[in-house]
């Protein structure tokens, strides 16, 4: 019926499937990598201290207090900072405006799987690149010259860093060709690119609130680039929406960025239980990949990957599983709290225990 | 240098212009038709309940309680709903999905001007049809061999209603010719299409809750159709963000239509002081046109609409006026409060007797 109006793009797009959020109690969700630690109590003062007035007036459309806090935290300027709805608004911007090219984009076979959503929605030409067997990227590989590359660091959902040398030799082997660096979850262990901004202007490094900053209730994304990059996307942002970030987003985000104290702690621990999980399911006959992330990636030395992620879902743990060539057998769980680890790893003993009887 | 990066697409946008939003105190803004009432305290209560654990999970990519909320309010089902970040970004996925045609698209020539935006972002072919010397719009102006055709009602910046029975002409000239009705100022007068759902598969309608529901700060826009129209949006979502709208925006939507009185007590002030305001206008010597809206489209006898606008603004009073053909002599008012109205009353009075000197 009314699918004649659908044009040939909704007819053929083959659209991301987010981890599930189900709706279910006592249910452990180690599927979606949000913080298992609450914003900063002045992240919830702001929101408290929102009035009527506020709500009732359109926002800023520059979300300018929020990229002059989130400039003051990294010690770089306000015009270099662009701020979306939400890290995947912020991405799809950039391939819309920055990555659709005549020469193709390039990206790691085994990475974000939005990449090639992006690339059909807005008819992005692009080739994926096999990671190395194990599971690295290497800067050798990617020819210098496509129009831009594009990669998670730490990779997703191998957890993987790339050191910020590799990220250099991708800036020199080419310097007309853009190097994405999506950074979601940087903050667990590895070191942003944003202190190579001052040296590049072939680099864009994309961040997100949803993660270290247990704001992805909220959707805030942030930018980092050389001012005429920003400039770019938000000639997109203001073809596209003029005010993508509520108020609530806005003032939220900003606090959550003046706390670095608390911001510093909970990474911190996270890191810490990560090392103490990892170091248990190794003991179980896990692989577990060197993670820099707030998940593990691991596969079981002889129990199948399907079986362990059905059996952890009947017992009420939700992690996330990818049906593809090389990791399909590898599971991502997120890092939750101490306590939700113990409860993770006393159900995948019993899980183990029953299989492998 | 960076701007080597740019693609086609960036370098040959025109960006929309939103209404300013300045940062001053004591400033008088009737530019952007916000709510003059803040929201129902119900969104009020929804937003102080928010917690840690709420901001820390991704919200529902679905918005099905809201969408639920909303299908109640309008007697619908919600699978005839979708929601997005405000109506702006819903109806680029309009634009992107649905109207991208190999025929062309139809808008009236005075009308939003976010629309050719949206067809420079997306490619959309579109032909502009003049509006009726009284600025009216007529269904057999528009060819029913084109795709689709899209228009605000009450128009912008006009504020003219086109009545139902007119969008029942455009609905039944071509049942292949899609009909999107974009009804931001709908609640302030007018009829909603959404009546018309049941009996029309080529028809999909727009609102926000940034006018009458007095949310502009929390952006959430909504579009009603046919299922099979709302799964095509679907798609373009869930290809571009799975997670558009946050949950404080969410849970604020939900309980602004859940409080039906307030919604409507706001509604007849705000058409009360319009109605009002429109007469004392008058009696200063303007022309305003038949509003059905929450804001006034107005021009003075004998005072130019520029010379007028630049007074205002000298005084405080911040007002929306468009450099066109035919509406340059115009000004759009939005209806504040009955004390904002007497004060812009008492400014324009003095602004004309200097004018008139």
């Amino acid at each position: 019926m009314s699918r004649r109006f659908w044009n040939d793009l909704t007819v053929q797009l083959e659209p991301y499937t987010p981890g599930e959020q189900p709706q279910l109690n006592n249910l452990l969700k180690l599927n979606t990598n949000e913080s298992p630690y609450p914003p900063s109590e002045r992240v919830m003062e702001a929101l408290r201290g929102l009035s009527g007035d506020d709500l009732l007036r359109y926002p800023d459309p520059g979300s300018v207090a929020l990229r002059e806090a989130v400039a003051e935290f990294h010690g770089i300027a306000p015009d270099c900072i662009f701020a979306g709805n939400g890290s995947d608004e912020v991405l799809s911007h950039v391939f819309q405006g920055l990555l659709k090219q005549q020469r193709e984009l390039l990206f790691p076979d085994i990475s974000y799987s939005f990449y090639p959503v992006w690339c059909q929605l807005h008819s992005v030409q692009y080739r994926q690149v096999p990671l190395r067997s194990d599971f690295s990227i290497a800067a050798e590989d990617y020819d210098p010259a496509a129009a831009a590359v594009i990669f998670p660091n730490p990779n997703a959902p191998t957890g993987l860093i790339t050191e910020l040398s590799t990220i250099r030799e991708f800036l020199e082997a080419a310097p007309n060709r853009l190097v994405v660096v999506d950074e979601a979850y940087i903050d667990f262990g590895g070191e942003s690119a944003i202190a190579l901004l001052p040296e590049y202007d072939n680099l864009l490094v994309v961040q997100t609130l949803s993660k270290s900053r247990a704001l992805a209730g909220l959707r805030i994304g942030l930018a980092f680039g050389n001012p005429e990059l920003i400039e770019g996307l938000v000639r997109i942002k203001d073809s596209f929406n003029s005010y993508p970030i509520g108020v609530a987003a806005q003032r939220a985000a900003a606090e959550a960025y003046r706390d670095r104290e608390y911001f510093e702690q909970c990474c911190a621990r996270v890191v810490a239980t990560r090392d103490d999980l990892s170091q248990s399911l190794k003991t179980m006959g896990f692989e577990v990949l060197p993670s820099a992330a707030n998940f593990l990636f691991i596969r079981h030395e002889t129990v199948s990957g399907k079986a362990i992620f059905d059996a952890l879902r009947a017992e009420g743990v939700i992690v996330r599983r990818w049906d593809k060539p090389r990791i399909e057998d590898y599971l991502r769980v997120s890092v939750g709290t101490a306590e939700q680890c113990l409860r993770l790893r006393e159900v995948v003993q019993g899980i183990l225990q029953k299989a492998l009887e």
